[in-house]
């Protein structure tokens, strides 16, 4: 391992005595042409291999899939949510059924997050109706207080108050046992004022520190990634590199305010990349639609989650190598055609475009479960190709 | 084959000419301790075991669940409903799209409604709702008017107004092509007075003669089977029974009101079923509880058709060895077992209690797919103990 164990900046993962780290990244190549990287992640639940597409599955699963179907696709990496498992079924519970893995019955590797993000997010509506709301800052009350302690929350099942820290999230995915966790961090919103965000963004930085800190004490071979942090501003993009990159995180996810829009975020990857240590893994959080990641694959992200495949799959909405179609529009209902031609996903080898644009019609739920196995299949593929391509250095 | 074919009762699959008909029953083993037995139905598209459970998927597919996932049950015969096929997306685009088997890649055989029942129980509320009017005849509008000609009614989807003819609907069964399809019957109210009920019985016997004669023109390698009506007055089922038995049905289902409770039905059944060629197969329309088939089997009733287990597995109750369980209780949290100790579907293979009921308590799609999976597996191998016990005399 190209590691130092002497630099505080080696990873939680890494080993002393020369035996294999349970995790660790190998950068397999790098393309002539960009940033862009193929490699592969080790995680005691087998390879990633990157640049890679994560599927989200908030409540231990897939929606309309279960695991074992979920496994047979071409994706390494499934994101579960800290805070959604927390109140539903709770992590205690997980814990004792053996851990995520085993309750859910997954042998490839999992991601969960801190339950900070959720948090925010549930309150402020989510980073979109944020940003329409152009500063108004909207709460729904969910969000209690932040203190340098935490934050204070009511739940959003029972209305029952809660308070996240630091320690609580690690705690949480201990007991979830995830193969990469996520520190604790405040979403701040787009709007926020330079002052309060630098304010947010220090106290940030202390939440991730005791979030090592409470991971150091009980590594369980997980993995933790650091969350860059610092909106659209360069200088605090830099400092929350800077400040991180000294800590022993296994690898960078880039969160926080990503921009307004995909130039404002290419920009802001733009800068913020190459501060970080080459030889640790880059996932770029919940961003996982076609032209993103045409724009932030060669920039050197290696992994990326989103939830955009399989809701759009139910809606109706299925991607394909021509173009997003919407399977409930009339001129589907008797083509007898696969969703995309040449597709050798489950769906497309078995139904028609009017099969399923009648499921939709019908209201079943057949339609849920074929199509989101369709666009899944759909992203692992185009991670494929795009591995492919930065082998031949054409990204 | 056992057929005499200058015999008018002999069936409309029949051949002349040595030749093996495209659909045909026969009888292994009938029981020396009751009139129970097992056979196998021979259809063009595959064998039909019986005593046989036969799933119900009124939209072209099981609630949940794709077609390739519903062949690897132990299920050989699938239940549609031509009313809604009808509706949505109509028959013509199902012929259009190659048949029903084709439209949604079913290899096994399947059995279609003559549209009847549905365009009646829509209107009065189902067979129990119906029950519990105690006679208040309760019609929702939707039946406008029942002539000779036909039913008059209104469409649930877009309230337009449709006349359904039995040429009609054996014209849309025609271009569904199910192996088997059903004569255009009237479902009178359980509480019709002795007159009413009597015209209505005859009625339903021009009816199904209308039936038969239009499939006889094109018989298309389906088998048409009688509904034998009369409610639970011995003389109409008796009626009925001679009445159809003189056409060349491929085999009788056993329809109209089957009683208020299950004594009444087995009452009805009783008389019933001596009346019926032995020869031809016998269905009972639209009951399949356990309870039911341990009456209605030693009868000598073959294949059963519900909707019961997988409407039951969707409000989380799964059918085990042991009586159905209800997975929302708060018991099955952290049970680490499956649904059923012993169990070889894909659900008890991979999933627990603990884990369906998280599915269940997170409203989680996968729920649906998981315990429907179970529920007809658990209703497949049922059958087959059953079959196994007829075949040692012990039913």
């Amino acid at each position: 391992m190209p590691f130092n164990l002497s630099d505080p900046t080696t990873p939680s993962s890494a080993t002393q005595d020369g035996v294999k780290p349970y995790f660790y990244f190998e950068v397999i190549h790098t393309s002539k042409k960009s940033n862009a990287r193929v490699g592969r992640i080790h995680t005691p639940h087998g390879i990633i291999e990157t640049p890679g597409f994560v599927a989200v599955g908030t409540n231990a699963t897939i929606k309309g899939l279960d695991s074992v179907l979920m496994e047979q696709l071409p994706i390494d990496l499934m994101f579960c949510n800290t805070y959604h498992l927390m109140l539903q079924p709770g992590a205690e519970t997980i814990q004792k059924m053996g851990g995520l893995h085993s309750f859910m019955n997954r042998k490839k590797p999992l991601i969960t997050d801190s339950g900070g993000f959720q948090v925010f997010s549930l309150s402020y509506g989510g980073v979109t109706s944020e940003l329409k709301s152009k500063g108004k800052k909207k709460n729904d009350g969910s969000v209690l207080k932040i203190s340098e302690e935490g934050v204070l929350f009511r739940s959003y099942r029972d209305g029952s108050k809660l308070l996240l820290t630091p320690e609580k999230s690690v705690e949480a995915q201990k007991m979830l046992g995830a193969d990469i966790i996520i520190p604790f961090d405040e979403l701040p919103p787009y709007h926020m004022g330079e002052e309060a965000l630098k304010r947010s963004l220090e106290r940030t930085h202390r939440w991730e520190k005791r979030s090592m800190d409470a991971h150091l004490k009980n590594p369980q071979k997980q993995a933790m990634y650091a969350v860059i942090h610092g909106g659209i501003h360069k200088a605090y993009r830099l400092l929350s590199c800077q400040t991180l990159s000294a800590l022993p995180f296994d690898g960078f996810a880039i969160g926080g305010s990503l921009g307004k829009t995909r130039e404002e975020m290419e920009t802001m990857l733009d800068y913020t990349i190459p501060a970080l240590d080459p030889k640790k893994p880059r996932h770029l959080l919940g961003i996982g639609d076609l032209a993103s990641l045409d724009m932030a694959v060669p920039l050197g992200l290696d992994t990326f989650d989103s939830a955009y495949p399989t809701k759009a799959a139910r809606h109706g909405m299925a991607l394909t190598q021509n173009g997003a179609i919407t399977i409930d529009q009339g001129i589907y209902k008797d083509d007898p055609r696969p969703l995309d031609a040449g597709c050798l996903c489950h769906t497309c080898q078995h139904y028609t475009r009017a099969y399923l644009h009648h499921l939709l019609k019908a209201k079943e739920l057949t339609l849920y479960t074929l199509m989101s196995l369709h666009n899944l299949y759909f992203m692992g593929k185009t991670m494929e190709r795009i591995r492919e391509k930065i082998l031949n250095d054409e990204i």
